[in-house]
C-alpha cells in the first residue's frame, strides 16, 4: 500500500495552469499533487557566443528551489554563492531534454531560457518541471508564431517526464516525498509524443536492481507519460 | 493623472493570502496590484553564533526575485554567486524592520527566518514583503503558541509597509513600476500599528526634493499604512 | 549630556585636507573628529557598458574600511570574497549622492570613481565619506577643466551628509560611536548647498520614533550641512 | 565500421595497474585505450559533520581533468573558481556506484575519498573511472584489514561501468571520442559483479530511441562489464 | 644618474610614524619617499586552529593597496572577489620575515595580525612594509609587556628590508618606481639587526644576471638595511 | 647524513620522459626520485587582451597538485574555489622562468600555457617542474617550426631549476621532502644554459643565514643545474 493510498500505476492529481506570469512569454504552473513549480519561457534575441553566427537558436533551463519549499528550510543557493550539484543535473536534465523536441534552426537566431522554480516541494520536482516546462515554451513559441518570429513552427513534438520506483518492493509510479526518500530504486524517465525515449536515469538507492525491474518500471513510465501529454494536449486546446 | 488611473491616495488592490505553504510554520502570498510576493516563516531551534545562551532569539529576512519576475530576464543570483547590493539592502530592511515588533526576550532561543520571494514584480517589492512578512509571522509565532513554545506573545505589534513619490510633480502613494522607474523622488515608509515610524528611506531620482514634500509624502504613507494594517487585521480574523 | 561633552547641535571638529594624493585627480582626507576617510577621485576615459555611445558619463563610488579602522580587527573583504551588505549599502548611496549633484551630459563619455576608504572609525564614516568625496570630485572636475576636457561645469552645486540621532531620549547632531552605539534612533541626511534634500535614511534601533522626532532631526541635520558646506567652500578657496 | 575498426562488442584494450601512488592507500591508473585515467583511494579517521557518531563509514569521489587531457585546453577548474555541472555530475555517480557496494557499517567511523584524476581523454572518463577506483577502493580496504581497522570485509561486491551508443545507426560497446562526439544515443551503465545494475544513464543525442535499442544498449553493456570484472579479479590476484 | 637624482647607494627619506591609529595595539605609518603604508598591529586571544593548545603564539601579516594608492586606479580586490598572486606572495613574505625574529612561545597563546595598507605607491611597498611592520609589531607587545601579558620579550631582534636592483647596467639601492619599472634586475632582501638573512629574492627581469651582480646588490642591502635599523632605533627611544 | 644516503651534492635520480601526451603539443614527465611532475605544454592562437596587436606572444604557466600527491590528502582546489598563495607563487615562478629565455617577438601573437599537474610530491616540485617545462616547451616550439609558424628559433637557451638547503648544518642539493621539512634554511635557483641566474629565492626556515652560507648553497646550485641541462640536452637529442 503506498502512503498515498494510490494504485501503483496511478498518477498524483496533476493540473497545467498557463499563463501565470504577467512578464514571460509562454508561463505554466505545473502541480503533481503537492509538488508545485513555476515554469516561465523568456525570450531573447541573443544565442550563447558559441553558436553565433550559426543561424541557429538555443533553448536552456534553469532550476532552483524556494527555501521554504521543502519541510526543512535549506539554504538559499543566492546566499551561498554556488548552484548545488543536484541543481546543475537537473538544470542540464530539463534543457536536454527540451532541446529534444526544438527544431533549433527553425527557431532562428534567439535563446529561449526557461525557469523552473519550486514553489513547493513533495518529490518529482525534475519530472514535473520538464513536463511543465514543455507548455510554457509551447507558449513562447506561438508567441514568436503570432509575431511571424518563425517561418515554420520549431517545436516538433511533446516531451513530458515521470519518475518510478520500487518501493517497499513493488514497481510504483510517480513517487511522492514519503515514496522518493525510502524507495529502492529510483528511476525518471523523459519520453516524447510520438514515444520517443529522450533520457533515462535509473538509480538503485539500496540493493542493486534487476534488468526485469527496469523493464517494469519503463512500463510504468509509458503508462504515466502518455497520461500527461494527453493532458498537455487539453492544456493547450 | 496616474498611468493606473487611481487617485493620488489610493492603494493598489491588496490581497494577503495567508497559509500557502505546505511546510512552512507561516505563510502568505500578498499581492500589492501585480506585485506578488510568497512570505514563508520558517523556525529553527538555533540562533547566529553570537547570540547563543543569552536566551534571546532571532528574526532575519532573505529576499529574492525570480528571474522573470520582472519585464525583462534577470541573472539568476545564485548562478551568478553572489547576491546583489539591492538584495542585501532590501534583505536587511525587512529584517530590521520586523525585529522592531518583536520581542526577541519573550520568543527565547530560536530563530525565525522570513524568505520573501518575488514572483511577479510591478513596483514596490520591498514594502509588499513588509506587509506580507508580518502575517507568516504572526501565523509562525501562533504556531509556536500553540505548542507552548513561548510564554507570553513576542509579537508586539502589527508592522506594515508603503512606498511614495512624486510623480509628475505630485504626491502619489504606493507607486507602481510605471511610475517609480519615473518619478522624480521615491520614499519607503516602515510604520507600527500604532502609529510609530520604524524605517524611512527617500531618495531623489532627478532634482532634490523640499522639506515640505518630505512632509506630504509622509502624510500619505500615514493614510495607506492603517489601511494595510486594517487589510492584516482582518486577514488574520 | 553627550560622551564627548559637545551641545546637543554642535559637530565634531572638522577638517578637509585637500591633495593628499601624488597620483589621483582629486583626493581629500576628511577628519570628523576621530573618524579619518580618505577620498580619491579618478578619472577613467571610458563609461559602463550600458551607457556607451550615449554623450553621458559617470559618477560612481566604492567604499571601504581598512581591518583595523575599528575597535575591534574586523576581517579584510578581499580575503573574505566578498563585500558585505553594509558595505554595498554605503557605496550606493554614496554613489547616488554624488551623481545628483552632476551634470552627467557635461561631463562627457567619462567615468568618475569616488573611492572612499576609512582610516578609522569612530561613528559617521558614510557621511564624512560624503562630505570629503564632494571636495574630490571638484578638485577632479577642475583637472579636466583645467585641460579643456569639459566646455561647461558638470558640478550643479554642494552636497554633503551628517548624521543625527535620539541619544538618551534628546536629538543630537552628528553621533559619534559611543553615541551611535547606542542611540534609539539614527538618521541620516543628505543635502546640497542650495538646501535640497537628495537622500533621507532613518531607522529606528529600539522603539518607533515619532514624525515630531523625526523633524527635529531634520532640523538639526539642516544646520549641521549648512556648516560643512560652509567648511567645503572654505576648503576650496 | 567504427573508426577504431573494433567489432562492435568489442572493448578498447584495458589495463588496471595497481599501487601507483607511493602516498595513498590504494591506487590504480587505469586505461581504456587512450583514456588514462590516475584513482587514488584516501583514508581519513573522520566522516561528514551529518555522520558523526552513527558508527558509519562514508566513500566519496572527487572527478578532475587536468587541462590539457583534452584535444583543446581547457581552463583549469582551480582557476576559474568552481567545478562545472558536468564535473559534480560524474563525481555523484563514481561515489553513489561506490558506496552501491560497500557496507558502511562494516567500514566503521572513517572516510574513503576516492580522487579520480583525467591525465588523458578519449572518451568514456566516468566509466574508466569507477572501473578504475574499484581497484583503489579494493587496496585501501586491504590496507586496513592488514592493519585490523576492520572486523569483516565492507567490500560486498564488484562494480564497473562501460559506455554504450547508437553510432551510425548500429549499437556499440565502449564508446571512444570520436564515436561519442557524434553518436545519436549515448548510455552509460554501472553494474556490480553479481550483474545487478546500480545506475542507468541514457541520453538521446539526436533523434530519441525506442525501448528496443535501448534493450540492445543493455545487453552490449552486460557483456562489457562482465569482462572488466573478469579483469579487476585478474589485476588483484 | 638616477631620476630622482641619489646616489647608487641612498635611501629615499624615510620617516617611521608611530601611533597613528587611536584603536590598534601598535601602529605605523612608514614612508619611503612617496611610499607610504599604514601598518597596524592587532592582537587576538586567539591562534589558527592547527595551533590550538600548544602554547605557542602567530604572527601573521595581510598586505592591501587602496584602488587610487597606484599611478592608474587599480580594481579593488574586496570587489573582484579574490586578492592576486602578487598580493598574496607579498602578504606570505611579510608575515614569514616577522615569524623569524618573534619567540612564539614566549609569546604564549595569541595572534598578533600585521596589517599593511599602502596609502600611496611608488616602488618598493614590501620593503617599506616590513620595515615598518616591525615599529608596530615592537609597540603591540610593548603594549602586552605594560599588561603583564607576556614573561620574557618575544621579540628577539630588529627586521627591514629594502630593493636593490640594477638599472642602466649599475647597482643601486632602493629602487622607486620610475627604476623598478625598467629595472633588468630586481631583488629584495630582508635582514635582522645582527646582520642574518631572512629571505633573499632576485628575479631578472630582462637578461639574467651573473652572481657578482648579485653580491653587489647584497652588499647595497646590507648598507641600507643597516641604516633602516638605525632609524627604527630612533624611532622607539 | 642525508636521509637518502645521498652526497652533499648529489641529485636524486632525475628523467625527463618527452611525448607522453597524445593532445599536447609538446609534453614531459620529469621525475625528480619520487616527485613526479606532468608537464604540458599547450599552443592557442590568442594572447592576453593587453597583448593583443602587439606582434608579440606570451608564455604562462599553471601549476597544480593532485589532492593525494601528497602524503595526507590535500583539499582539491577546484573544490574550494580558489588557489592558495601557494600555488599562484609557484605558477608566477614558473612562468617568469620559461619567459626569460623565450624571444617573445620570434615567437609571434601567439600563447603557449604550460601546465605543471603534480602527480607525486616528494619536496622540489617547482624546480622539477621549471626543468620538465623546459622540455615541454622545447617540443612545442618544434612543433611550430615544422610547421613553419616562426622564421627563427624563440627559444634562446636552456632553463632549469633546483633547490639547496642548509640540512643539519651542512648544505646540501635537492632537498627531498625529508630533508625539506627540516631543513633550517631553504633556497631555490634558476639558471640558464650559458650560466645567467634568472631568479634566487632563499628563505631562512629557522635562524637567519649568512652571506657565506648563502655562497655555499649557490654554488651547489651551479653544479645541480649544469648537470640538469645536461640531462636536457641528452633527452632531446
Amino acid at each position: 500500500m503506498r502512503p498515498s493510498k494510490r494504485a501503483a500505476d496511478e498518477l498524483r492529481p496533476v493540473t497545467l495552469e498557463r499563463a501565470v506570469s504577467k512578464h514571460a512569454e509562454g508561463s505554466c504552473l505545473v502541480k503533481f499533487g503537492d509538488t508545485h513549480v513555476l515554469c516561465t519561457a523568456s525570450l531573447e534575441e541573443r544565442v550563447p557566443p558559441w553558436l553565433r553566427g550559426q543561424q541557429r537558436g538555443w533553448v536552456t533551463a534553469e532550476y532552483g528551489m524556494l527555501p521554504r519549499s521543502t519541510g526543512g528550510r535549506m539554504r538559499r543557493e543566492a546566499s551561498t554563492g554556488k548552484q548545488s550539484g543536484r541543481t546543475q543535473e537537473i538544470q542540464r536534465l530539463i534543457g536536454r531534454s527540451l532541446r529534444a523536441i526544438v527544431d533549433l534552426e527553425a527557431l532562428g537566431e534567439v535563446q529561449i531560457t526557461v525557469d523552473c522554480d519550486v514553489i513547493q516541494a513533495d518529490g518529482g520536482t525534475r519530472t514535473a518541471a520538464i513536463t511543465g516546462a514543455w507548455i510554457a515554451l509551447r507558449d513562447c513559441i506561438d508567441w514568436m508564431r503570432a509575431r511571424d518570429m518563425v517561418k515554420k513552427d520549431p517545436l516538433k513534438d511533446h516531451i513530458a517526464a515521470i519518475s518510478c520506483g520500487i518501493y517497499n518492493g513493488a514497481p510504483v509510479l510517480d513517487l511522492d516525498y514519503a515514496e522518493d526518500s525510502t524507495a529502492e530504486t529510483d528511476a525518471n524517465f523523459v519520453m516524447t509524443g510520438s514515444g520517443g525515449i529522450v533520457e533515462i536515469q535509473g538509480t538503485a538507492e539500496g540493493a542493486p536492481f534487476s534488468e526485469e525491474e527496469f523493464a517494469q518500471l519503463m512500463g510504468l513510465a509509458k503508462t504515466g507519460i502518455g497520461r500527461l501529454i494527453d493532458l498537455q494536449k487539453m492544456a493547450i486546446l
